[in-house]
């Protein structure tokens, strides 16, 4: 079978790694090149375990990733967004596609680039060229896309959650509010005290509140979907376990609109979907049972009760490595190659127990 | 220095193990009864290493609670709600004053009993007597109760986080949202499979979402400070660790109010409180320092971006079996026995590192 | 392609799922009959997340295991001991090959199941038919077997660990001491207070001191390589954590033998073997590199300083599910079928990060 | 009543801080100095919650450690090695006296320095006057010592493990080894990759196998205790938790010597012995008893199998901050300041459940 040339550059950080096992194992890919500068010379295998050719491949140093890359037909960027920033272009004019895993070209607004990236965009005119991958809402761009920015694990899970609820015109004009917590991985690699064991063990707290760099790239999502500006409040917190993302998402039904007709919603947009499954109950909404896998479990409740009339809570987990990252990226990338859109993914299982 | 005697029933739960410690190291208290069937005829010392005259008491069978506990001038129910609500009159006829620990008593509202704890209240009369055992709150009837409803743990770190800015008119109309995480002894000692350590570990999910126990709780503690019918949505979820809540709490400045004038009113509020400590950021807000202790810890952050405007996100930790059970119940205790407030309380340190 | 008939009896344990997964995923296997009380009727799909034909096999109830297993070439028995000891007469007299992840056939004399399974074997004369399923050692026997008893997760890591050594002679006649840990799920599907989270996380001890059910079967095993009753001692201790074993095994040179000798009979042993791998130095053996995988990684240090002079330490990590269970009871089940020996096992990938 | 005073030097390490509640506690401590580049300035209030005078007391930078200490009678030194060797000196010149809980002066033979430490030993000189601070062991030169060594962590448990049984000549002249496991406070605070929650979670592993700094200090006293050269083994593990050791100790009855006779030895040696308890079975051993406290727990197991004629299996446990550090330190400075052992140290409970 004919199999086309895939590389990733930072194969050593965890999406870098994760996304090395997805293609690896896939039909239709060649790992031809994998750069990190900690693991240079050193071969997959050895590394991750990884049998085949693959394992024999050898990381190349990360300076030789522009050059090397043009030997790809699309590359993995699992770097950095100022890396990204400055490597995206020269990639582009080689004619390699591009999937980048960073946030350097998720948000359409210039300005906020230096509000929440800290960096001011030098390549503007790309923003516009690039599709934000986030197929079960915005496919239609993907599989033309020469670049392709791959969403936030976070933006992922909020956007999956309230979308069709959203597109169906069935929230009222109020904020939705996205409460979320994520396992530690979604850190990356981390040698700082403040995600030490010994610091983040039996403990949970909400970070950057109010000021999450995911902010803005919801609030494109939502706009997107909406039609309208959606005003929200994202809360990020830190759980003590490695790996998946849960949102608690509130929002309220529009005057008329009912939960039956939201619960529909949810199914119908998802009907067709491949990776996200609409649950009975927003109590069967957990990690373990998506943690390894490129799914989204999705489920909403509505209240009963009156203490809040109208509410609705929608629960959504996914894995932040998998379909909050570099699941997504490959899901991305068979879209891109025409090929199934499930490919090297279906076979994904779940880690638990 | 005289002693008063006081007993725990129930004394082999989480909650009555962290009452029976707190209580052996009080300078004016006499532990003198201590009920368990499954610790029945054991040494306190022997189960919980405690020393001295409280180490040689021995658990009594739970059958000998009524009669046993007229000995005592207070004692602390740390038993089912059913358990506490079949219990709680002959006590209180016997002349032996209540705090209890379980919800049996905290709603004024006699029918929100078949709602929420499947059963119809057999003592409506005694809902009224009851004290609210919120001191920062509710403090004026907690002195001279003769039956103290100690707070739900969920239910205290929510009431503290907004509170103040609901007394001070400081919120609008519109719904708050309370997204709440705890560690597993919330859930007290289990023996199910859900709880077994291979089905926690690594995972976190919402539970009873929109119908959970402690929302009537809070309804009416809310309504209570604003003077008025709050509408609220409360979310529980299960975290893998064992001690702890954190609340994260939304609500929005009511038009004219500033983030200025809220934090103005949560550190009026607790200024000279004793356990309740405002942070300069949520971020600052996390279980570790204040698990092990009776701390409440709260910090207000409030949009300046522009994505939500007049938001406001309070953050509220506490250890469930401290101030969300045992801790506040001593502190009650002190109060109900004109005691300072603080009276073995004081030195409870946070387990961290 | 020709698929093979397989079922699994008590598919929905730790181990009964593990072997699920690894078979949906096996080219020659169409997995045929999945039994279970706790999910009859309930589709594998909606379980385990599965796709396909395998997802929509539905759980018949245990009962039935023994007729429907008739349609099977191979059942893996995922059952107590008791049931297995019950369950193999017949299906072994209706012509279907077993491969049992229970004790129940393991040990070779009689007389050790009732000091350490709490019953009288009722089918000693399969005992001697029954092939111990250690690839890596005792290969010959089951390719043609027609039982298989499949080893304990605790047994095959301290075998790996040790046997090579033995089987060349280079271990004196002292004691072997194995000081294992193990994750929660070794325990299987637990709704005991014991194994509750609340009382497992963030502790950690030793279990059936001097009394653990694995010994006789380590001890069979070293006797087996060594050709001589090797006294030994084993301990297990319980992680608070889900999936993964590591044992460190102490041993002493016998007179004349090297640490390089030592070495070079570990790397020699498993040099052909496609799941073991010998590593530079023990610290580089750990959980996580293993954990999803049917791999184990041993390594050895010899005394240099003096201290100890002779003594060997070894150390060695396997999956508790894969490699000591339901991995390397299909690693077992590509033997008996002639089939390649990493089938469906070298495609299994770390869960790490 | 009359304080004396103790400073700190190096208080905001963990076992500084473990230090700093106890101290803060202590009837007969006024903790005059707390010394930290990382918090100077701060209040130890602000950072470790304390009340009172204690609270209020600020970090002085390290730089003034020496010169500040002249005004306590007593100091602990909570830094690396390299800084007590060089403090220590000129604390004692100025008639301060030190409590080292750092392994600068625990070791005996100079020689063990080089190739433990990575130094030489500047003041080899002070070696034999320090006093090795194992009480339960080693009292008698405690009360009038300048110097206190205070032990390993590893150390303390390994030697209250099987102190008493060579003490009592009831182990054979072969090996003891002690495998152990230790919380990540044990590696201090730690910003390296290696110690994230990312790398450690969920993991498990032997690290520095037969090269770990305790060994020599472990050989030091089992030598002390045998009156004889003791070989043994120490081997390190880290647990993905945040307090506690279990030490697993193996040995052998010399002949004639029965499991009784070693039993009785434990229960003998540790019968006066205010924070060593014996218990029933190894299996009751375990991290969360004696977490929080300065207890060890010690229970022994003996083959009666026959699989290991004469092997004894004694399991320790211990918090190690406190009785392998802070605590074992307080220890200390009661019995220097002939004060009551147990000041201080009797009112720490267990962090448990």
């Amino acid at each position: 079978m004919h199999k086309t040339a895939i590389g990733i550059i930072g194969a050593s950080g965890y999406s870098g790694i994760e996304a090395t096992h997805i293609l690896a194992a896939h039909e239709k890919v060649e790992l031809r090149l994998v750069t990190s500068d900690r693991w240079q010379g050193e071969a997959v295998g050895r590394r991750l375990g990884i049998a085949g050719a693959t394992g024999q491949l050898r990381y190349a140093p990360l300076d030789k990733s522009a050059e090397l890359a043009r030997e790809c037909a699309v590359v993995f960027l699992a770097t950095p967004a100022e890396s990204s920033l400055h490597m995206v272009p020269g990639l582009l004019e080689a004619g390699v596609r591009v999937i980048d895993l960073s946030g350097a070209f998720r948000l359409r607004d210039t300005a906020s680039y230096p509000a929440f990236y800290n960096f001011t965009h030098s390549s503007p005119g790309l923003l516009e060229q690039a599709a934000y991958g986030l197929p079960e809402l915005f496919r239609e761009r993907i599989p033309s896309a020469r670049l392709v920015a791959n969403p936030g694990c976070y933006a992922t899970a909020c956007a999956l959650s309230v979308a069709p609820l959203l597109r169906a015109g069935l929230l009222d004009e109020g904020s939705v509010i996205f409460d979320a917590a994520s396992g530690t991985t979604g850190a990356g690699r981390k040698g700082s005290e403040d995600m030490s064991f010994s610091e983040v063990d039996e403990d949970f707290r909400a970070y950057r509140v109010l000021r999450h760099q995911h902010t803005p790239e919801i609030a494109q999502t939502l706009a997107s979907v909406a039609g309208r500006t959606v005003p929200l409040t994202f809360t990020a917190h830190l759980l003590p376990l490695k790996r998946g993302i849960l949102v608690t998402a509130y929002g309220r039904l529009r005057s008329g609109a009912t939960a039956a007709e939201a619960r529909a919603a949810l199914e119908q947009a998802y009907a067709s979907s491949p990776f996200v499954t609409v649950e009975a109950s927003p109590d069967a909404v957990n990690l373990k049972s998506v943690v390894g896998t490129n799914r989204c479990t999705v489920a909403l409740a509505a209240d009963t009760s009156g203490y809040d009339p109208g509410r609705v809570v929608v629960t959504a987990a996914i894995d932040n490595l998998v379909k909050g990252a570099a699941g997504q990226a490959v899901q991305n990338l068979n879209l891109m190659m025409g090929w199934e859109e499930t490919l090297g993914l279906s076979t994904l299982r779940a880690f638990s127990p």
